[in-house]
Formats: C-alpha cells, sequence, structure tokens
C-alpha cells in the first residue's frame, strides 16, 4: 500500500478547514483539493460532497474511484444525475447523531408538553402558577434508524408511542402501522415527529391534505428535512386551528431567508439545523477509514443505493 | 373485613377534592375529614398529610393506626415529634415520579447544553446562527431510586455521568464515589444535578463552600428540596462567577415571595415545583391498596423509618 489517495472536497457553506486539516495529516491522503478550484483535477479519486458540484464537473474527474457524502443525509446527491451510477457513493453514520436526534426531540417534546415558553414568561412576572402536564401521545413517521431509536427512547420516558413506516416494523412498547394504514397512524397521536428520508416518495408528504388527517389542535415536529414540508400548507393549517403548534429544524431553503414568514410566528418554533450536527471529526475517521479499505482492495463500507434513494 | 376506615386529610395548599372523592368512592373506606374541622375525630385511624398538623392534633387521636404521606417526600414529616415513633408511616412511591423528574433534567440539560433560550431570542430577530454544542459532563448528587434512574438515562442520552452517594453504589457507565469523597466527584462535572433526600445531614448542603469545589463556571439543577440549598450563597456565587447558572424547581419558601431575588436573574431558571408532580390518582390508589392490607391483617407496603430520615 504506497499509494495515496488524492481527494476533491465541495463543502459548500461548511467549514473546510477540519476536512483539509484530518485529511492531510493522514497518510493515506496524498492532496486535498477544495472546490472551487482552478487546479488539475485529473489525478482525484475521491470526491467529498456537501453542496453539489455544478453540472459537468464530475465527468472531468477521469480517475474518479469513489464518492462519500460530507454528513448523514445523502438527499443532496439524489438528483444529481451527473454521478455515474456504478460509481460507489458512501454516507456518514455518526453514532452520536442518533442520541443527538433524539436528545433534540425529547427537548422539543417536553418544552410543548410542560409548557416551558409560559413558565419562563411566568418568571419574567413572578408568577407561582404550577401549570399541569399531561401524559403525551407521540407518532413518529419514518422508523429508520433514527425513528426507531427515538420510538425506544420515548417509551422509556413515558412517552405513548406510534410509528408509521413504509415496510412494516416491531418496536416493543410502540404501536406501529405500515403501508397503506397512514391515515389509521395519523388519527391517533397529538405530536407528530417527522423522521423520513427525502426522496421522490416523501417529498412534499406533510401537506394540508395530512394535517387533515390528524387530530384538531395537533402538533408538528419537523426534524429531517425542509423537502418534506409544503410551507404555505402549514401556516394555512396553523391559522385555521387544524395545528395548534410547529417546532421545526430544517426548511426548503437554509438559512431561512430573513423575511420568511416563520420567523415571527409565536405558534412556530425555530431552530437552525441543529437538532443533530454530525462532527467533522468522526465523519472524517469513517472516510479515512473507507480509503483504508479502497486502498487495501477490501470492500467499501458505508454504501448507500441512489436508485432505491436511501 | 366489614370494617372500614375512618380518614383525616391534612392536605395545606393541595387540593382535598380529588382525595375526598377517590377516597370515598372505595368500600374500604367509612368517612373523609378535611383538617381543619369541627368534627369529632375519635374514630380516625387513618391520617394523610402534606401539611403538618398543629401541635396537639394527633394526641387527640386515640384510634389513629397509621399515618400517610399524601406525597413522594416525607420530609414535612421528620420534624414533626408528636408523631408517636410507634406509628407506621408509609410514603407515595409514585411509579411516574422518576421518569417526570427524569425528563424533566434532561429538558433542562439539553436548553443548558443547547442555549436553548439564546435559539429563541435568535428567532425573534431573525438571526440563522448554528449554535455549535458539546458534550456535557453532569455529576448527580444523590443515588437513589431518582437519581439512579436519571444516571441510567443520562448514560443512554449521551451524557458523561458521575455519581456520589452516601453510601457505595454501583451504575453502568457511570463514575461513582462515595462517603469522604465528595470534594474529588465535586470537581469533575460541569452541571450538578441535586437530588438527595432532605434530611439534618442534607439540609444546607448546597453552600459556597460545597460551590468553591466544583468547576469554575459550572451549573447547578435543584430538583430536590428548597432546603438543600443555601440561597444567598448561590446569588454570591452567582455574582463572582463560581457558578454560571442555575435551574431550580425548589425553594425554601413555597410559593417562592413576588419579591424574591431569584424571580429576576438571568442567570436562574425559577419553576414553580413542577419537575415532577405526584398525581392524587396513583397517590389515592396505594393509600387504598394499605387499606386493605390493614384491613386484611397484611404487613403495611411502602413505609418509611423516620428516625433513619429516608
Amino acid at each position: 500500500m504506497d499509494k495515496r489517495l488524492s481527494v476533491l472536497i465541495s463543502p459548500g457553506n461548511w467549514d473546510p478547514k477540519p476536512w483539509i486539516i484530518g485529511l492531510s495529516a493522514s497518510e493515506l491522503i496524498d492532496e486535498v483539493h477544495v472546490w472551487p478550484t482552478e487546479a488539475n483535477l485529473d489525478r482525484v479519486e475521491l470526491l467529498l460532497v456537501w453542496q453539489p458540484l455544478p453540472e459537468g464537473v464530475i465527468s472531468k474527474l477521469p480517475n474518479l474511484k469513489f464518492l462519500s457524502s460530507m454528513g448523514a443525509g445523502v438527499d443532496h446527491l439524489l438528483g444529481d444525475s451527473q454521478i455515474p451510477r456504478d460509481l460507489p457513493v458512501m454516507r456518514i453514520v455518526d453514532k452520536f447523531l442518533a442520541i443527538d436526534m433524539t436528545n433534540y426531540v425529547l427537548m422539543s417534546l417536553m418544552i410543548y408538553q410542560r409548557n416551558y415558553h409560559q413558565l419562563v414568561y411566568n418568571q419574567k412576572i413572578s408568577n407561582w402558577d404550577r401549570i399541569a402536564y399531561r401524559k403525551v401521545k407521540v407518532g413518529i413517521l419514518g422508523l429508520g434508524a433514527l425513528g426507531s431509536h427515538l420510538a425506544n427512547q420515548l417509551v422509556n420516558s413515558g412517552f405513548e408511542v406510534y410509528g408509521f413506516s413504509r415496510n412494516p416494523k416491531k418496536i416493543e412498547g410502540v404501536k406501529t402501522w405500515s403501508g397503506t394504514d397512514l391515515d389509521t397512524f395519523l388519527a391517533q397521536p397529538e405530536v407528530l415527529v417527522n423522521l423520513l428520508p427525502l426522496n421522490d416518495h416523501t417529498r412534499d408528504v406533510l401537506n394540508y391534505e395530512l394535517f387533515m388527517k390528524m387530530q384538531p389542535g395537533s402538533y408538528l415536529i419537523n426534524v429531517a428535512r425542509g423537502g418534506h414540508l409544503v410551507e404555505k400548507d402549514l401556516i394555512k393549517a396553523l391559522d385555521e386551528g387544524l395545528l395548534k403548534g410547529a417546532t421545526l429544524d430544517v426548511f426548503k431553503q437554509e438559512p431561512l431567508p430573513s423575511d420568511h414568514p416563520f420567523w415571527s410566528r409565536k405558534d412556530i418554533i425555530v431552530t437552525p439545523h441543529v437538532a443533530s450536527v454530525t462532527t467533522p471529526g468522526s465523519a472524517i475517521n469513517q472516510v479515512l477509514e473507507n480509503c483504508a479499505n479502497f486502498l487495501n482492495n477490501q470492500p467499501l463500507a458505508y454504501l448507500v443505493d441512489l436508485e432505491r434513494q436511501y
């Protein structure tokens, strides 16, 4: 293994520094380029992508061997028709991702359940009002690695939990539905948490028609992708009282434009895509692990199937 | 079992209605009196206490057979010298108590870790600032039923957890100290959660001297009892920067007086004793369970030892 890899990074608005430093420090890596660059990219074998490259760039990488997302999702790669269908594509599987995501949802649920914002306001006016709280029924849309982890945790935390997934899933203590039973599932919970992957089947799934099928006055938590939500439908559902409120961590356009109506609504909590943040350190280690696999002619790990879209 | 019990309740500022209704509906109960009352109490066999009775009242209950706290704690009974030392005393063991308490602490930890109040402020000014967060080291003071439950949950939620208890305790994934090692324990965490029982050994334990032994800029969460905290020492420690902030759910005087300095401090989050609320329903069922034990000459359950103070 005396060969070393040439890498091209397309970080978009992410800070490339930790990646450059982390990768360059490895003896598996020869050189690191950051897009946009004028450098000769003939030697590039590994492409790391957060922001998809402009049309035509990938075809100018004659030596490309594999590609990796720089974060957990791969939805930013799905629509990229310039990625050769036979190119191995890997994603980052951060072990803290599920924990951080679950913690964020738990925090949001408890802030909702215990009316935390009212407690904060009451402190300002020295008001000792012991706001009562009840058990909350929570529905989880999507029972993949993240959704299942959340479901187990919520059961431990005393919530009544319902789940829906495309294919049947069994989780202890959780009532689950799948396939064509979406409507039955939607009628159960008072809080709906979206953790679906984003693909052609799930884009715009959180729309007015779906909100109509939920219990009147329900609450929405979206921590998956902005592409799942039809934003004007949410505003309509809130204005009509179909929904009581929403906590949103992801948006169609990020950063959320400063004139977007979500910012100023009292019934929407906006957070800036912080439910779970992949740390470069653990992501870089996974990329380097796969570099070693490649250089040693071993099978690559963490591969995704862009055709199946997850 | 044709005998039925006469009950006296001393609810203090709690609402006695659910207790009157719940107890009266049972065929084990003959009559329910609520203190203060002019009624003849000669027949009272069971005394339910939230607020201790005035001096001399218990000695006027010639037929008293056992006593129960109306909530989880018994610290309000410890100083009551009129309770005969041979009278069986029971407490309420609410199965949701540990879950609710753990949920509250988790919420507080995540609000601290993720700077939630800053996120809420940022939404007001349409500011997309992705505030980073780190792993947090949490120390738990007191590893009884509540502290142990919390410790296990925090390990699952990715926190680094330290614990201290009077007697040695082993909890998987938690570094624990006991006995004379309090100072070593205090030097580890950046957030200290108090879950000690309140008794002569623990009263005023959260004082300036203890804060001095913690890491500079630590954070305090008190969910046990107001009697654990020396309030002026907390204010001193905050003003000097020894501590960065505190979340307090319990206070020496409750309701917290409206002119108390805690209300207006930006570095203290005040909540009105809502971390965990015993629901009358489950408490009443436990009392009735013990009424059946008593009437059937079975041993009483949930007994506490007022001498040992827990």
